[in-house]
């Protein structure tokens, strides 16, 4: 009899869950039905013992020696990912990120679907953007109490931005998606993913710097 | 004598280098001038030993049991990410996507500083976005002959994304940040940063899901 409950999933495992999906969507498009630990785990930059010991951390999926199938694989990791159905989302500030998040090309096809951005400038208010409907944030409560919405895109000014998240957590949303550079707090149970894109940049440059040191055998630190 | 060349660092490593860059720096905004590796490490929610793990990776700042200086911690640490200096940047493809990067707060505090972007549309070439102006993507080779660009941001379609890329690897350029959802080539050397926010985006559905199976007590796969 189990009774403690289970740990979160390590933050490596859940990054390359996305990169699965993606990987067995290419191979599905290239008509291979079947794949073996080995070739998944060389197509992916991964060990095979990595491949299986991710899968075991959901119970497992493979036929020891068999491989596994792709579309079925696909179709598990998607459930597990919870992609295999729409999520209905919506932005919170119609400004430059807020607008390109609405317009991202890949979002709508896996199921991620902006019902409608929430902007205070008049000049927003009642455009479109991505075929969604801009509306006045004083209407946010209203609609948020009328829509079942899971997902709320956190794209407004640094100084809104936990009134927002406070504002839909209220409302039942369950998830934030926050591009706004500052840390907020959530209650429990609501899942906040930060898209830090600085951090990117910063990863870039220094694999860059990386590339020196290596090649030219400098130290780190001066 | 060491005549092996050292290896990459591991990319959870590299992802915490700006985490603690955003740290420090806060610390510092709050008047904190000294930091046990304890404390830093709540702070971040890691083990100090992890800390003194992968700051002895370039070469260790530590004074056994006098903790860190902030200030010269967040030096060091900006150092090796080689971000306290200018990198000048341009972005290739003004739509929605490049043009929210360009109008992206931050990243000219990070001293990445978009001098220049390029369309192929006559209505965006000749207009400025955020501060930058938009020029014909038929200059983009004389352009990068006449300036030192560090980075190329890929805000292109898919379909053009691969040939953007070898025609600013030609130039020199050594990093790309790339915001295309297509995997590119790059040659030896250069380094390339996949932004997939659709991955983000899978990640919040999956911690979500997550949260039912733990609360819940379901089984991942069914």
């Amino acid at each position: 009899m189990q009774t403690k409950k289970p740990d979160r999933m390590p933050d490596a495992l859940v990054r390359r869950l996305p990169a699965y999906y993606r990987q067995l969507t290419e191979l599905e498009q290239e008509g291979v039905t079947e794949i073996s630990s080995f070739k998944l785990a060389e197509h992916m930059g991964l060990t095979d013992s990595q491949i299986r010991h991710d899968l075991n951390s959901f119970g497992g999926f493979g036929r020891r020696g068999l491989g596994y199938q792709v579309a079925t694989l696909k179709k598990s990791i998607g459930d597990i990912m919870d992609i295999n159905r729409e999520h209905p989302m919506i932005i919170i500030g119609a400004g430059r990120i807020g607008s390109a998040v609405a317009m991202y090309p890949g979002f709508k096809e896996a199921g991620f679907n902006v019902t409608a951005l929430f902007d205070v400038s008049p000049e927003l208010i009642g455009t479109q953007v991505g075929g969604a409907p801009v509306l006045d944030a004083q209407q946010l409560t209203e609609y948020l109490a009328q829509n079942d919405i899971e997902i709320a895109i956190i794209a407004t000014p640094a100084t809104q931005a936990q009134q927002t998240l406070d504002t839909v957590a209220q409302a039942g949303v369950r998830g934030v998606w926050n591009f706004v550079p500052t840390t907020l707090i959530a209650p429990e149970g609501m899942v906040v993913i930060n898209v830090h894109l600085t951090d990117s940049l910063m990863a870039l440059s220094f694999r860059m710097h990386e590339v020196d040191v290596i090649n030219q055998g400098l130290s780190w630190t001066e």
